[in-house]
C-alpha cells in the first residue's frame, strides 16, 4: 500500500514509516493521523517485519496537530480528527510488535505524545521535545497520556503547563527516550537497535508487549497474577524450547517463523 | 480575608501563600491545616488569580506535623488533624489553577508531602527533603501518595523507611522538584515560573489539569478516551480560537477572562 | 530451620538470605524458590528480626531462572515452578518488615525482578541488571511488574526487548537500586542501612510499609482516605507516643517490642 502522508518501506524485517509532511513540519492534519495508523496496522499484519520504525522527513519529527484546521464548526468535526490523531497511543501499545521512534528536530505536543506512546525512542542530539499545546489556548492531554507513564508527575505537569521544549539529555534523563546519539547517527543507530529486537523470538516480544501493557494498568497482585499465567503459556511454546536449547547448545536460536 | 498561620498576597495575577508559623518550624497543626486549604480554596475563586505559589517564612519550609499536638486522647481527636493537614493534596489536585512550592531550608514529612502534592515545585539550593515521620515512630503514610507519583518505588520507600534528609540536586534528580536555584534567587526565579503560567490561557490550564489529574488513575484505554473528549470540549472554546488565530498572525493572544 | 538452597543467620535484629546455589548462579529452580519463600516468611514471623536482607554466594546474584528445566510436559507441570519462582513479588510486598537486597555480579531475568521487589537495593559497583529471559525465547513478564513500578516505562521496555545488562550507575540511575558501593563494602554497607532501619520502631515500620504498598494501588482520592485513616491509628499507639516523647525529651526512643 502506499499512503498520502507516510512512505514505507521494509529493509531486514524492519518496517519504516517516515512521517512525509515536512513542509508542514509533520503536522497531524486528518490525513496524517489515518495514514499513520493505517500504516502500523498494515506493518503489524505483516509477517515479515518484526520491528517498526518511525522516523520523519523534513527539519523536524513532528510540530504537533496541524492549526490550520482550526476552528472547526464544533465538537462533531473536530472529534474525527482528534481521535484520529490521539488513536496512535493506543495502536501502538496493541501492536504485537516493538516501535521504535527516531527523533530529530523537534517533537511537540502530538509529536512528543507519539515518542512517549513508541515503546522505545531514540532522540538525536540537538532534538528538543515539548508539549506545547498549552500556548495556543489548548492543552496536551492526549500525550500526557503515555507521557505521565514515562517522565512521572512533575517533569508531565511542567512539560504541559509551561509548553517549554526540553533537549536531548534532558529527555533522556527523565525517562522519554531510551538514548541520544549524534544527529548523521541517528538512523544508523535506530536500525541497530531494530536489528537487536529483530533477531529474538518474534512470539516472545509480541506476548511479552501484550503482558506489559496490560499488567501496567493492574494492581500488583492481579498483575503478577495474570503475568504468571502468561509466563506459563509462553513456557509451552516452540520457541521457549528452542530458545533453551539453542543456549545450552552456545548456538543461535532458529525462531519459529509466525 | 486574613488567617492566623499564612500570609495570602497577590501580584500579577499571582497569589503567594506564605507558611508563617516560622517560631514553630512552619509545621502543621489544626490552624495551619486549615488556614493552608481555606487559603487555597480562597485563590482558587479569585477570579483575579491565575497561579499559586506556596512559600515560607522562617529557616524552614515546614518540619512537618505539629507534634507537641501529642499525644491526643484517641483517634477521634486525631482524625480531624489529620484530615486537615491531609487535605492540602486533595484540594491542590482538585484546583483549577497550578499550584508552585517554592521551597528553602527543610522540607520534611507533611512538608515534603505538601512538595509532592504541588504541581510544580522550585528548590533552593541547601533545600533538603525527607519523609522523616519513622524517627518519632510514625510514618509518612499521607505524604507519601504524592511521593510515589513524584519520584517511583524504590526512592519513596528509602525516604520512608529511612527518614533521611535528601538534598536538592538529589530531589530534583529523582523528580521531586522541577528546578533548583541559589537561595537568594528563590522568589525571582519562581515568579518567573509563575508569570511564565499567568501569561497562559486560565481555561485551557483549568481543563488541562482537571484533565491530568483525572487521567493519571485511569487505565490507558479509558484515559485515552476520557482525554480526547476533553480535548475536543477545549477546541470548542473561544481561547483555543482564540490562540491558534494569534499563533498565525504572530502576535500576542488575548484570553477571555473568566 | 534450615534449607537447602539458602542460608539464613541472624545478626543485631537483622535476618539474612543468602542465595546458595553458587554453582548454578544462583538459577530458580523449585527448590530456591521454595526456600526463598520459606525463609523469608519464617524471618517475617521472628519476632526478633527486624530487617532482612537478601544476598548471595558465589560469583552473581542471581542469573534468573533454571533454564535446566526445560523443557517440561506442558502448563501443568511449569505453573507449580513459576508460581514458586514469582511468589517472592508478592511475598516481599505482604512481609512486615522491610526487605534489603544486596547485589552483586549480575541479577538477570528473576534475579533482577528480586532487586525490584526488594524494598530497598544495595549495589556493588560492577554489578550489572537486566531483563534476560527474551534472549531464550521467554519475556520476564513477572520481573517486569515490579520493575515497571521503579523505572517507567521507556526503561522497562527497553530492558525487556532488548535484554541488555545496564551497570549499576544506570541502575541508580533509573530507579532500580538506591545507592552503589565499591563491592568490598557491600556487606558493610547493606548492613549499615540494615541497622539505620532496625532502629526504629518495628511496628511504624510495619503499618507504614502495610500502606504503601496497599496505597499504590489506588487512585489518589482513595489513596488519601485510605492513608489519612491508617495515620490515624498508628498515632494513637504505644511506639508514636514514645517516639513524639523521646523527640522532645532529647533521647533516643524505647520501641515497644512485638
Amino acid at each position: 500500500m502506499s499512503y498520502e502522508t507516510v512512505l514505507v518501506e521494509k529493509t531486514e524485517h524492519i518496517g519504516i514509516i517516515t512521517l512525509n509532511r515536512p513542509e508542514k513540519l509533520n503536522t497531524f492534519n486528518i490525513p496524517l493521523g489515518r495514514d499513520l495508523n493505517a500504516a502500523l496496522e498494515e506493518m503489524d499484519e505483516d509477517h515479515d517485519i518484526y520491528v517498526v520504525i518511525i522516523r520523519a522527513n523534513g527539519r523536524v519529527f513532528s510540530a504537533g496537530i496541524d492549526i490550520s484546521i482550526f476552528p472547526m464548526r464544533g465538537i462533531l468535526e473536530y472529534r474525527p480528527w482528534i481521535n484520529l490523531m490521539e488513536k496512535m497511543t493506543l495502536t501502538i501499545s496493541k501492536m504485537k510488535k516493538p516501535v521504535i521512534a527516531a527523533v530529530h528536530g523537534v517533537a511537540a505536543a502530538n509529536g512528543a505524545g507519539l515518542v512517549a506512546a513508541a515503546d522505545l525512542a531514540v532522540a538525536a542530539e540537538g532534538a528538543r521535545f515539548g508539549l506545547t499545546a498549552i500556548d495556543v489556548g489548548l492543552f496536551c492531554m492526549g500525550p500526557a497520556v503515555p507521557m505521565d507513564r514515562c517522565v512521572g508527575k512533575k517533569h508531565c505537569l511542567e512539560l504541559l503547563m509551561t509548553g517549554d521544549l526540553i533537549d536531548a539529555e534532558k529527555a533522556e534523563r527523565i525517562g522519554l527516550v531510551n538514548r541520544v546519539v549524534p544527529e548523521e547517527k541517528l538512523m544508523e543507530e535506530t536500525l541497530s537497535l531494530a536489528r537487536k529486537l529483530a533477531a529474538k523470538s518474534p512470539l516472545a516480544l509480541q506476548m511479552g508487549k501484550e503482558a506489559y501493557y496490560t499488567m501496567a494498568d493492574m494492581p500488583l497482585e492481579k498483575a503478577l497474577q495474570y503475568s504468571n499465567e502468561m509466563f506459563c503459556e509462553l513456557c509451552t511454546l516452540k520457541d521457549a524450547e528452542e530458545g533453551v536449547r539453542a543456549f545450552l547448545e552456545k548456538r543461535s536460536p532458529k525462531w519459529r517463523l509466525e
